[in-house]
């Protein structure tokens, strides 16, 4: 038996333009996609090592963080998910998990392949967690870690009051894991302050970056631990004791742990120099302008945002309820077809109730709000249009 | 405290031209480094997906395989091997693991982490494993798993027999790994043919991709095996029931797994689209023409080969022994300084002993093969001449 060259090979590679305001990605800008045709380098070279450094200093400042042990994971945001859970959990630990949507669910899915014993601690629908129930929940089960989502994109909530629930994870001698992976740069986030021992961000929501390549950071408090493990973490790939190795965390000598992908590291170093050149306090003020906008329009076309409690609102990710008698794919594939605009349907718990509509990044501007709105809008009457249309044709 | 934004980002990215014959990554080529530059889809557009899917035919291709649990995982080559224990390992299972170098030794750190017994059959040293020392390890040990490098980048030694050890795992029932990373593209491969399980490559060797994305496929006797698992795989961003779900493998709806970087898919579907116009039985013979030359000239120039053995030499990762007296760490910097030549040094059992030279993919040309001979040559005389000008200067 030959296995023959696929056919659909031989056709050139199509990439159409599109407007992805979506959960993410977003946009790469120009800056950011011409990066990347840059010639690719060896993962040991001293500009990739040069290049990794100022990646960690630029990751250092969007986590407002002095942390040593701060690097990139190479892989999706899911990996830096994995990266926090595998090194800070042993057997048996008890693992609280905060559940304010999807994300919630999947890190206990993680947690407990590496056998966590996994507790939860669940917000009202459409609600962020309040400091009573966190404090109940830890009481009752007096977890080793904590995590939490501070933006789940499935519902659009922000978590608040991480400084709070960091303050009450020392008290309890426990360690907090913050997602901030749809949530950084669309929202104030101080690492070190609010006494986060780990977070991780996503590189192509708000920062602009390609997707690939996971910005974390671990606490010295959180590094101690992992130090003393009594088992080495269970996946080689996310030991950040070697991964910090290899990133120069540690002040040894650097040692190969895989071969990272230059060609993600200048399109995520090219994202975080716009990034810190627009300043982390303008860029989180332009997320929450932009989400404030786009709340009060879609109040004026006579829709409803998801959250009910406005501080709740996530301003990167906002849900809109899907209108009675709508069909939510019917409108993301209009914008899509006439606009090649993503607006996205909802995810986990919120599906088919929700649309999600993204405002990060290139993407986070008044002008694109106002787009984004009138887009929807169109849609929305046109759907409805052909389905009064195809009633009556049945009369 | 504030954490200021980072001095190091004001600065412009910058990128140095290099020729990378070194173990990997190699070059890409133009037509790769500039699809890069496209703009970002969404991970579930179907674009993207459509990508993905000629993509999964390029490696079926490469692979020689129909196996529908074609994939990649999204991360660098050490994450196929954390995917293909991951997978087939249970708690306590025996892993053997065939040692040429020091890829072997890395998987079973990987599998003893998984919990498994790892077990060792190790060649002699600058051999590869004969035929007789694997039947007895089986016979030994009677492994669940057998791990096997077929181009160990470390040592330069290719591992033959391939399709023998397939036969002898199914006659053990055992399941047989073999890393391809180094060698695919430079060797004859036929995954099928030679009752492989798992094989999975880099994709910044012998294919001219980007790295960052893993080409892997199980064969349809070990996705058996990992569907009756006792205990879900210890790690949910390598788990390849739901990954494949992803790739769209199983025939089953496409379920969103992880955020797969676009930008990689590009590259990657553009090496492979490459590689395919030219056929891979001419790739694998171009990559050993090249390697026969460079061997001749090694020769010629006074110099030897590591692996004694003609047969038991990798194409794609040559190893030379450094002459006496020569500090092949002044060789390889006056390449790099001199030419933006990269030719590396060892690593793990051949630190300081051998030079590794790449011919892979853009590089595997006999023109480069007489620019890395003469270069390889001029840099040994200069380094030479300068230790004898030193000695002189003490007299």
């Amino acid at each position: 038996m030959e296995v023959p060259p696929p056919l659909v090979l031989k056709r050139a590679l199509f990439v159409p333009s599109k407007t992805l305001m979506g959960p993410g990605p977003s946009n790469c800008s120009q800056r950011v996609l011409e990066a990347m045709s840059n010639p690719v380098l060896g993962h040991m070279h001293p500009e990739c090592l040069q290049i990794m450094d100022e990646v960690k200093e630029g990751i250092k400042y969007i986590f407002q963080t002095l942390n040593d042990a701060t690097m990139c994971i190479s892989g999706a945001g899911h990996s830096g998910m994995e990266a926090a859970l595998c090194n800070l959990i042993e057997e048996d630990d008890v693992v609280l998990m905060g559940i304010t949507g999807v994300w919630g669910h999947r890190a206990a899915d993680m947690a407990r392949r590496y056998g966590a014993d996994v507790r939860y601690v669940e917000a009202s629908f459409g609600r962020a967690l309040t400091l009573e129930e966190i404090r109940f929940a830890f009481d009752t089960h007096k977890p080793r870690v904590f995590f939490v989502t501070q933006g789940d994109s499935s519902t659009g909530i922000l978590q608040r009051h991480i400084c709070e629930i960091g303050e009450l994870c020392r008290q309890h001698d426990c360690f907090l894991v913050v997602d901030v992976v749809a949530s950084l740069g669309g929202t104030d986030f101080l690492m070190d302050e609010w006494k986060v021992d780990v977070a991780y961000t996503g590189s192509q929501k708000a920062l602009g970056g390609p997707a690939g390549l996971t910005p974390i950071s671990f606490s010295k408090r959180a590094l101690t631990h992992i130090r003393q493990r009594k088992s080495k973490p269970k996946v080689y790939y996310f030991d950040i004791l070697l991964i910090g190795q290899y990133w120069g965390c540690y002040g040894t000598p650097r040692i190969y742990h895989h071969t990272i992908s230059a060609t993600l590291l200048y399109g995520l170093r090219e994202a975080l120099a716009h990034f810190c050149a627009m300043g982390l306090k303008k860029v989180v003020q332009r997320h929450q302008e932009c989400s404030n906008r786009l709340q009060l329009g879609i109040e004026e076309l006579g829709l409803e945002m998801f959250v009910q409690h406005e501080p709740d609102r996530l301003p990167t990710v906002n849900t809109i309820k899907v209108p009675f008698g709508v069909d939510w794919k019917k409108v993301a594939d209009y914008a899509m077809r006439k606009y090649n605009l993503e607006i996205s349907g909802g995810l986990g718990p919120t599906v088919e109730h929700v649309f999600r509509i993204g405002l990060m990044g290139e993407n986070a501007t008044l002008e694109k709000v106002d787009m984004v709105l009138s887009i929807l809008n169109e849609a929305i009457q046109s759907i409805k249009l052909r389905a009064v249309k195809a009633e009556r044709s049945k009369i």
